[in-house]
């Protein structure tokens, strides 16, 4: 059974330790990020100066913190006086302790020590301890951004438990980049009592959750946390990006978490047998539980790419083609018969269908509804679409516009940008089969009307085809594992 | 030798055929982008609406151009009245033709007569002709945007050559979205007289370009090819994507611009041979060629990475281990000793050097230029900056800035980060190596100062490790054929 973390990422109330005037310091910033993210229960500052800061009165001792009011006890002050402070904290009703403060096991054997005896007193008062030596916990649904680093993402479906603080800071952007949104993340610090398998087992039973989102250096015990996972992996999709893949990387580990060198080939099989997406790279993965966050799963394997410009469509047949776990699908004849029907003669005519300037108004929208709806059809990947409206901002910045009729034409190009996008959702939705869109204008103008409306969507717009086919294909992996599991 | 292209991307005045009042038409986009662009140039309208279209006066026929003014002539009307249009204007001076109009051999066997006989007026003549079927030719030295698509991209170094015109859509994209700019792109169409492999030979000579990117599907004569790109190669690196390198991607070339699949290993053997620098992927192709536009060569292949987070020291040191091409190497004696005296003992005392915040104010200026300048080292990949930027940035939008003090450490956060992005600078120029920054901020912050400042030097924020680190495979395997053939 998943350990109950819900007073970490669920407190009532919020104690700070280490709270000083100085915005430099890790006490400072994590009151400043907890009060400024909207957080609605009390929060209460603990610091060596009185006073008040950003006008909360600071209290000199957790012991002037009324009882019952916080679950969770985030910690910024050295190691020496916080086995003190979280035996008051727990008398309080403290439940939950993130330890951000460093000089525990990655300091040495004197730090190991002190971080075993933080371990056994957790234990003993029966605490959940994250960190030490980690950034924090956000909660979107709590409205909790307990952590010592920006940014405070979008809530959403994707929970991220990661070895790295980097990593959640990097996931934490391209949720705010992509709209597509978190619904909790910890950094586990030096893992010292809770750690990426404990929090993905809770995201398993958390209803926020949809897909966990993690980064491991190294397992102390590789069986049980693959044992555990798989167990989660029945449940949600889980995806992985391992660092310390080769020797060089196991090098840097080493003295980053201090992880053991593991046999890269063993994580992989382990990892595909749990049912575990294992990505490439920190982007990629992101991209993967976007994925899993706002899209239905497929059926099986078969993919057809639609597109309005030919290049974007070979390159995409390239991608789906090399994929192990995808199959570029015949296009179904009567499929091809129906589209006959609507496009000029000189369409593709094979999967791709590359629309070759054949469309007119209505052309894309009732295409993708016909391709998404076929059953020989498993998912879709539309490309070409931004085009029109990257043009339309073009001329909108230009000496001539609004007149010579350009404020019409532009009108005419945005419109028809959202159209083709609100599009792709509803064919998606409709057949509930992945339907996604492509576009380096994702990235580069994310004010596309196009862009802007795959994202109000809550759906992500993938930057290339290629980045669309490689979570395409953790998407497919994942839903035939769940089948053969079934 | 190279065939003179200089009307094409150069030229004194263009003329513009098909224009009408329709903003939606092929002749009345060109017309516009060339008269937004800035072209300095005279422009002259042929249309068949008497009056005036963008404040232009609108000429009846190509004779009433005056003679000796326009070098080029831009084509958008239908195939069955362009010879005539070519014949007048080559008699006006015109010296070169750009066909954006399409009905040619993309279009079956009628098509592909009305080609012949072009590419045959065109010999004719003596014209440089480009296309048909193309998106047209930019040139940011000349003020030139003769397309007919968005955007306009800025200046610089990079020449784009591409038998899809989505691609060089694409790479402007990334242009406009990096600030490395473009020197001059061409849009294939095609190719029925001029191809990727003479715009190739005309950019190798051409002050204004250092670095050729090019997009392939298919080559007529691939041995003819290869053997002009090598001399190319001679002289300036030359960056390319080959679309249909799978059997689903040759069926999608076929009917996208006709061409026959070919066998992909004897591509990319060939490509080796020339010393081509095959990207995987559009986005990665764009990032190589901004990498040999902006970075010195580097004289080996021995990669220092520097990082002020751990976990993108790992992630890097895995990428450079597995990378054929590069070296992860280890930290000389005397560096580990010289970085022993500025950080505190729990940096990572291998590379990736990382500095487990043992940083102070001048650190990382002062271990750039220190590791930049050490004899065994050929690049730099510098990682973890920006974040306190983000942070900086995050505190900005709070609601207690700026008072509390966070107006102060705001600005020194940004102040710092735009020192660091200039310090990876100054170490690359002082020591004539690469030295790559990379971080997620480049794409999710652009306006990090860090990001900014990066971009403000003419160089590529790298939007992740492993980006970097491709580039800088690219820049590496590079150097060594060129020295191979010193």
């Amino acid at each position: 059974m998943a350990r109950d973390l819900s007073a970490l990422f669920e407190p009532r109330g919020v104690i700070v330790t280490g709270v000083s005037s100085h915005p430099a310091k890790f006490g400072f910033v994590a009151l400043h990020n907890i009060l400024s993210c909207g957080f609605s229960g009390p929060v209460y500052a603990i610091g060596r100066e009185a006073g008040t800061v950003l006008d909360r009165p600071v209290l000199a001792s957790v012991d002037d913190v009324p009882a019952g009011e916080a679950d969770l006890l985030m910690i910024c002050t050295p190691a020496s006086v916080n086995e003190e402070i979280i035996r008051k904290a727990a008398s309080k009703g403290v439940r939950a302790v993130f330890v951000a403060a460093g000089g525990y096991s990655e300091t040495g054997a004197d730090g190991a020590d002190a971080e075993r005896r933080l371990v056994a007193l957790a234990d003993e008062l029966d605490l959940v301890m994250a960190g030490p030596n980690g950034q924090g916990v956000v909660s979107p649904p709590a409205s909790l951004c307990a952590q010592i680093v920006a940014p405070y993402p979008p809530r959403g479906r994707i929970g991220v438990a990661s070895q790295s603080g980097n990593f959640v800071s990097a996931f934490l952007n391209y949720a705010e980049q992509t709209g597509v949104g978190i619904s909790r993340a910890v950094s586990a610090g030096n893992a010292a009592a809770t750690g990426v398998a404990d929090y993905l087992e809770w995201f398993a039973d958390d209803p926020e959750t949809e897909v966990g989102l993690c980064y491991i250096e190294g397992l102390a015990d590789g069986r049980d946390f693959f044992e555990r996972v798989r167990e989660v992996c029945r449940r949600m999709p889980v995806v992985v990006v391992k660092g310390g893949a080769t020797s060089g990387g196991q090098r840097a580990a080493a003295s980053h978490t201090g992880s053991l060198a593991g046999d890269d080939r063993i994580f992989d099989g382990m990892a595909r047998q749990a049912g575990m997406l294992r990505a490439a790279t920190i982007e990629s993965a992101f991209e993967a539980a976007a994925t899993f966050a706002s899209q239905p799963l497929p059926a099986g394997d078969r993919v057809i790419v639609l597109t309005t410009a030919g290049g974007w469509g070979v390159i995409a047949a390239d991608a789906v083609t090399r994929h192990p776990d995808l199959t570029l699908t015949p296009l179904p004849a009567d499929l091809l018969t129906a589209i006959d029907g609507m496009l000029p003669p000189r369409w593709s005519r094979n999967n791709p269908v590359d629309l070759a300037a054949g469309e007119t108004r209505d052309t894309i929208p009732e295409l993708l509804d016909l391709v998404a709806a076929h059953p020989d059809v498993d998912s879709v990947i539309q490309l070409g679409l931004g085009i029109q409206g990257n043009t339309a901002a073009f001329t909108r910045s230009g000496p001539f516009f609004p007149d010579h009729g350009l404020g019409r034409i532009v009108d005419y190009h945005e419109r028809q940008e959202q159209r083709y996008a609100e599009a792709t959702t509803a064919a998606s939705s409709r057949n509930d089969k992945p339907v996604m869109v492509a576009s380096e204008l994702a990235v580069v103008r994310p004010d596309n009307p196009m862009v802007a409306a795959v994202r109000g969507s809550g759906r992500l717009c993938y930057p290339s085809a290629d980045r669309a086919v490689t979570a395409l294909g953790h998407l497919t992996r994942y839903a035939a594992w769940r089948r053969a599991r079934a």
